[in-house]
């Protein structure tokens, strides 16, 4: 087996692999909104018809408590070959505001060297470019140089939790690695692996005091208004030195190994260019005392307050006191911290700073496990070498702040590392209007994709 | 001019006259909220109407900068006979929650002998009461004992200010007393007159942080979400000890004098009553330490947070640091306390502790000064017997916790005595779902209106 035939082959579909993530773009399919049903399935036929026509074997959707995962597969590598397991997702976020979208979000356009549609980095654009990495192998050669598998979820924007179908087919899934696509570079000239996502405990906290809604003018200063309470209650949940005020919240948070902060360290940052472009506020929060910037948002644990609901927020006033107020926070969480171990501390925590005067509810909304990759597992190694290959590029570790619960589960369930090799840019407007691919990184994608397959083989 | 001829008409005129209110409350005037300017326009013709026809004189909308005035006057007692202007307000709080309404908010439905619809106690209710006396005498006796100025606002609830009106309208408005029937019994045995009104200073603060939503997976702990700066300015208007923790906030509090709150600590109150059917809380706030509850509602400035606004508040889960917060907050004064003052030393105070992540606005929505009323005036002492005669009860003076500007502004700008003469409830549910005016009390109400011009003609 040849590389060089696969990549020429690669380069000379160019267009016919366009055309197809073209067609793959223009189904609509939006996880979260019930009338796109019809949409999800058609999306999710596409690619299972897309899958058995460039030759995977044992084509099927399996199904789950929500939309269906495409599975497709090419075993004949042999039994010494390592078996590599594709993850991505056919849905796609919603398209609101859909006015502020140049062209529209399903009628895919290129511009300036970008390919504008939803879902084209954020997942069908990497995701495709997995696919047409596995297909140029078995035209050019007939053949894979590893086992592989593709499973491909249709909820990755609505939430639901794979767990329960991963373990399920954890027979069927098992594999030596997972690599996933549905992330970006650090900037244009750097790309980055993924080594890392925080876990997530979505709380609400519901604070009910008056039996209804009662007048400041004649309750005021006697009757406990839950706002107060609630800000009272928020407020104490950092201390003074922006650490998150939970006893017991960092017992089982692991230290970031001394050469992983170093690394973090060499890698370029412009701190006024990060606060400008991508926060736009006045000035940087401090945050968690004794952390840098990228530390804080992907290695140490924070809680963010998302919403606070009750009493009167229209124009003008009300002098209402709420007889209920409810609660929005969210725990970021890194290893070990446990979801479900944080979520009954935080309850913990809340009952604990409750007065007398409110009755408190606490309900976990979400809870996922965060998860770290060790960078010198072969997989990554095989990773970093093939960014090279294919982009000519030094990659660089971070860990992400998001949470991406599929990860943990790979990890947790399979027992295998996690490879995240994205090649989105930052600038993607993922989840926002004008969602862009720049096609150089599409193709680029692709060529990485195959060296990634061919490493893989050779470790 | 015999009184009994006038009672007795309007005990037949009970039927007529609580179809008449159903009328008045069906139209939702509800002040605060733009879409219902058509329908202030409409209660305020509705009102006019009724005047005129119960033959009241020279009946016309005062403009305003807001909703117009209703004024009509009757003046043929002659120059002997003492002047009376009755105040009151024709337009209503907003309903939400509506789905918590047993019966809807505009259609008035008796139950168990109350009238439940938005505005029946506050005010258009109690203010109909006073017109309802007044055609009983004119219908009666065609006359009236004293002279008579009806001056009914359409802003009440939403914090306009009447003093340029009241002032531009001095001569208009001449008169030896006022009178207000806006207020409630201190409990179903005891009726109250208030002999002080809290003032008011309603401000609104607006915190900018990052310029659009963020993703607290990408920047949690990094940029600084504006719910966590607002929660903490927040809890920080208040000290360990329940006082408001704004510098200056205190220094022209005048003491209670000591004779007001021996009578005060003398009118009995069941603290656990209070808290079980007025409060319905768990427990009752301490609030401000070393005053009782009634001297915290009436005699003690307080500070009450209204609403936040910002972030996602529906069901489910979203994970955003809001770019922009605003927050809704209104201190309760007492004499000294300048409105105007307290705003300056609130936004003081707020850009004292906003930190240098946000950019903050500070505006005032409304202010009004606190007032009081000697109770040894002769009108107070005709209110005294008129609730005698009317309900058979022996009423008490108390210092109401609410604010209505238009009390200090009557005091300040014409100079007399402010009568306030309610016939509501304390459970009457005033801004809150299920609003309602209790009809014995409405009856009631108009014989103590009718004994009260009597008892001032004869002063």
């Amino acid at each position: 087996m040849t590389i060089q035939s696969v990549l020429e082959f690669a380069d000379n579909q160019r267009g016919d692999n366009l055309n197809a993530l073209i067609e793959f773009l223009r189904i609509p399919s939006i996880s979260t909104l019930p009338q796109h049903q019809p949409d999800i399935e058609r999306a999710a036929n596409w690619l299972a018809d897309r899958m058995r026509s460039i030759g995977l074997d044992r084509v099927h959707l399996i199904p789950t408590a929500g939309h269906p995962v495409v599975y497709g597969e090419w075993a004949e590598a042999g039994p010494q070959a390592p078996t590599m397991l594709v993850y991505g997702h056919y849905d796609v976020q919603p398209v609101d505001p859909e006015d502020e979208w140049i062209s529209p979000p399903f009628e895919p356009t290129v511009r300036d060297g970008n390919l504008y549609a939803r879902g084209t980095s954020d997942d069908k654009g990497q995701l495709f470019a997995q696919v047409a990495a596995a297909e140029a192998f078995l035209r050019a050669e007939g053949a894979l140089p590893v086992n592989l598998k593709f499973f491909v979820e249709g909820q990755e924007e609505s939430g639901g939790d794979l767990g329960p179908v991963i373990e399920q087919h954890s027979a069927l899934l098992a594999c030596d690695a997972v690599v996933i696509s549905d992330d970006c570079f650090l900037n244009a000239q750097t790309p980055k692996i993924a080594t890392g996502v925080r876990g997530c405990a979505y709380m609400e906290v519901e604070i009910q005091g008056p039996r209804q809604d009662l007048h400041s003018g004649g309750y005021g200063g006697v009757a406990h208004n839950p706002l107060q309470v609630a800000v009272e209650m928020l407020a104490a949940l950092h201390d003074e030195q922006g650490r998150v005020a939970i006893p017991g919240f960092y017992d089982s948070v692991l230290p970031l190994p001394e050469d992983e902060r170093e690394a973090w360290g060499r890698i370029p940052f412009d701190q006024e260019k990060f606060r400008q472009q991508e926060v736009g506020a006045p000035a940087l929060w401090s945050g968690e005392q004794g952390y840098s910037i990228r530390e804080r948002i992907g290695a140490r644990p924070t809680l963010d307050i998302h919403g606070i609901r009750g009493g009167f927020t229209g124009d003008g006033q009300k002098t209402v006191i709420p007889a209920n107020v409810v609660i929005k926070v969210s725990m970021r969480l890194v290893p070990d911290q446990d979801p479900g171990e944080i979520a009954r501390l935080f309850e913990q925590r809340i009952r604990q700073l409750a007065p007398p005067t409110v009755q408190i509810q606490v309900r976990t909304l979400s809870r996922a496990y965060p998860a770290v990759v060790d960078h010198s597992a072969p997989a990554i190694q095989a990773a970093v070498a093939a960014y090279r290959q294919g982009f000519g590029m030094e990659p660089v570790f971070v860990r992400g702040g998001g949470s991406l619960p599929v990860v943990a589960n790979f990890i947790r369930l399979l027992q295998v590392p996690v490879v995240m090799m994205g090649f989105g840019l930052p600038d993607d407007n993922l989840h926002s209007p004008n969602e862009k691919f720049n096609l150089d990184h599409f193709y680029g994608g692709i060529n990485t994709s195959i060296h990634f397959m061919n490493n893989m083989a050779s470790l």
